[in-house]
Formats: C-alpha cells, structure tokens, sequence
C-alpha cells in the first residue's frame, strides 16, 4: 500500500510543490517530514506542480519508500495526521491520511482538480489577506460580477485552450474538459471556482486575468469564445498574480 | 481638527501599538506614515494598547500635527486611506478615515470595546491560521461551546474583574461593565466576542482561558460568579495565546 496524505499548505515562502535545487518547497519539506515520521527515505509523489507563491487546501500526495512501489508502516492511518503536525513547519499541515493501493498514482489518476482564485475588492488592501488574494481596488459591483460569470460558463466544455496557456509552455496537447466554472462575491472578496479534467501552466490565473478584462469592458462575455478559439495568448487577458491562487480539492476516480 | 483612523492591521511582526525603544511597534509605522502622508511630524494616538501579536479589525488612532491639537492638511479626507495605503507595509492598513474635533480623545472619548478571540478547533493546525488563531485540537461540541457560551453570560455585568487581570498589574480600579458576550461556531473555528466600556490587562485572553477551563470540566459555567467573586486571579484559567486576538470594533460616544 501507498499512503495517501491531504495536505494544505501557505505557499508564500515555498518555491511551489516540486522539489528543486537551491529553493525550498513543499515536497521537500514532505519528504523530509515523511521520513521522520515513517523513519525510512521515502517518495512523496503530488497531484500537480503548483507555482511559487499559490497556495492550497486540498492537496493530494502519495508516499512510498524510496524507490520502491508501496510503503510499509506500523502507524495507524487514523494517527498519521498528527505524527506530521510534529514534524512540520506551521504554514505546511497534513490534515488526512488514507491507504491506497500500490499501483495509485496521485497524478494520473485525478478524475479532476478544483482551483479557487480570491480577489480582495476593498479600496484599500487588507493585512490579513496580503499575501493570500489579489487586490483588485476598483468596485466590482452585482452586474459586472454576473458578467465575470457570464464569460465564465463559456471556459465550460472541451475546448483547446491554448490561448490561456503561459506563451512559452512546450506543452503540445492543450484540450482540456473544463467541468464547472463560477464567479461569486463572498463578502469583500470576489471568488472564481474551476473544475477541469486537467489545467495547462497558469490556466487558472489567466482565465482570472481574462475575467478581468470582461470586468473592465475590454472583452464581453460573448468574445470568450473567439479568443479562445484564436488559440493565440496574446488575446486573453493579463496573467494574475499567484497569491490568489488556491488548489481547493482534488477528486480521483 | 484632528483625522480619526479605522486601521486594521496583521500583529505578527509587531511588538503591540504602543511605541517602544529597540522594537517595531503599529503606532510607530503609523506615524512615520502620517509625516509621509501629511508633511508634517504627527502624534497618532491609539485607541488603546494592545500587546505584541494581537490583531486588529477596527483599530482607530488620531492624527494631530506633534504638540499641537489639531492638523491642517489639504488633502480630501475620503483620499487619507489611499494616500496611507501607498507608504504602509502589508501588513497595517488605514481603510477609513473622518474628521473629528480637536478635543476628541481616541482612548478616553471610547463607549465600548468588541474584542474578538478565535479558538481554531481542528485535530491539526491550519497553516493560514497559524498566527491568527488559537490551536486547540480537542473538539469542542455543540454541547460544549452551548456551556462556554452560559459561562460567558456571567461575565456580562458590572464587576470587580479582578480575577481576570494580569497578575502584576498595578491597575488600583477594577471594576469594569462588560455589556455583551457570546461564544459561537463558524465553520472550523469557535469565537467568543465581547464587548466591554474598559478591559483589564490580559482580561480577554484570560476571560478565554477561563472559557476553555469550562470547556474541559474543570469548572461549571455556576463556577464563574465565584471566580469573580475571590479577585483572585489563581481561580480563573491561563492567559490564552496573544495570537487569537482581535481588537474588532471601537465605539465612541
């Protein structure tokens, strides 16, 4: 068996999920923890790679000992939980823990994944939220908030989304099946929610950036489906900055 | 006339509001700010103290120009909190800000005081709470924070508070009238909320203290008349953590 871990994370001082020379991230910080708690070398394989700086509620992780295809443990799955919280830094938490087969695999097995995006929309900035939302200062009142929603069903159904992939990504198959999508004000904070079987490099953040430009009248709602059909970056909107960005939750076949 | 702030800031780096010697205090930023914003040396006096990692919602200071009573400044008083938001960290925020006479004294002209405290109640720790709530992993049921909450209605009154102030405290006067008090569930988190014409030193951390006491048995919410009653502070519960603390809302007359 692998052990599968719920994880949320702050990721304002991690240089994303996956483990890198000179820079410090989640998976490192979950390798070395997995191995004082399990005390063997272990593999921690992630749902995703999240970027610098995004953050996430629900992430999912496998572990495994090293180089090997399962692991093998005297901890109750029910306790693993809080084996972690005494071996990891505060803003990393394991929060679950569940048995899965040898065979799993976190990433190639995600039916699909949920990201939250959060923007402050007060005047001023909040403290509490600096480094956890984009601050966006203009008033995004009930109409515009019904359009940003309005452009956003259109992101819904199986498209090629090339034109909201970071330029650059040597990524060569870009259809994806975007489940669900949906914009809504919570109190100060003005949230994007999306589903999809899979999302290209800064997907999220640049379909955010390009709710924004509908918010500010440079695109309707109507010319969602031609900029993405122009599969052409240039002519979604802005890329929107990673604090905001939140992996909500992740669902498996 | 002087400028009324509404502030809320992040306490996590700061040692309090009140200015001090060798350590980074909110009121001193808040004053090197007012020089920015204004042109002049000012005096920015608080509302009250509070101690080193306390937060705040609703947080005012007064602004007059230093030694005198009052400021002159051109500025429109509805741009102040823009004008603030470009010279103060991230974590201190000026989101209101009004005129108000040159008598007017944020500490002595207070009505009441709500202060908020959040008891973080899951088995392990949330990273985006970790400076800004209380950790307590024993879960708190309904039951539970029903007898917290008939606890906290004894607090409300006019009484000798005695018990729940810092030991050392050379305060003489300890009468206080506590007008509200609740303790409630939201979500993952269990807050208790009172408001008060005045606070002892520690009163709200050690009314909650005292609160979790009730929590785990070791006094019925009948006990807290007596642990009033004794002004002494070795009956009422620990000083709960600095970090769960809000200073939420200042009413004046």
């Amino acid at each position: 068996m692998k052990i599968l871990l719920h994880i949320s994370y702050l990721g304002t001082n991690y240089c994303g999920y996956q483990i890198q020379k000179n820079a410090i991230t989640v998976q490192q910080v979950l390798c070395e923890a997995a191995e004082r708690v399990f005390g063997v070398r272990c593999d921690v394989t992630g749902c995703s790679r999240t970027d610098s700086g995004v953050h996430a509620n629900d992430f999912c992780a496998a572990v495994s000992e090293q180089g090997k295809s399962g692991l093998v443990t005297s901890i109750p799955t029910n306790k693993i939980p809080l084996a972690f919280t005494a071996v990891l830094p505060t803003d990393v938490s394991v929060w679950g823990a569940e048995e899965v087969d040898d065979g799993f695999h976190p990433r190639y097995d995600v039916k699909y994944k949920e990201y939250v995006y959060m923007i402050y929309n007060r005047a001023v900035p909040s403290p509490f939220l600096a480094d956890r939302s984009w601050h966006y200062p203009r008033a995004l009142d009930d109409d515009t908030v019904a359009r940003m929603n309005e452009a956003a069903q259109r992101f819904v159904g199986t498209h090629d989304f090339a034109s909201y992939m970071a330029a650059g990504s040597d990524i060569k198959e870009t259809v994806r099946t975007v489940r669900a999508a949906e914009v809504y004000r919570e109190g100060d904070t003005v949230i994007f929610k999306v589903s999809a079987d899979g999302f290209l490099y800064n997907m999220v953040r640049i379909f955010t950036g390009t709710l924004i430009a509908v918010a500010e009248g440079k695109l309707s709602p109507e010319d969602i489906d031609a900029v993405t059909d122009a599969k052409d970056r240039r002519l979604a909107g802005i890329t929107a900055p990673a604090k905001g960005l939140y992996l909500n939750r992740v669902v498996y076949n």
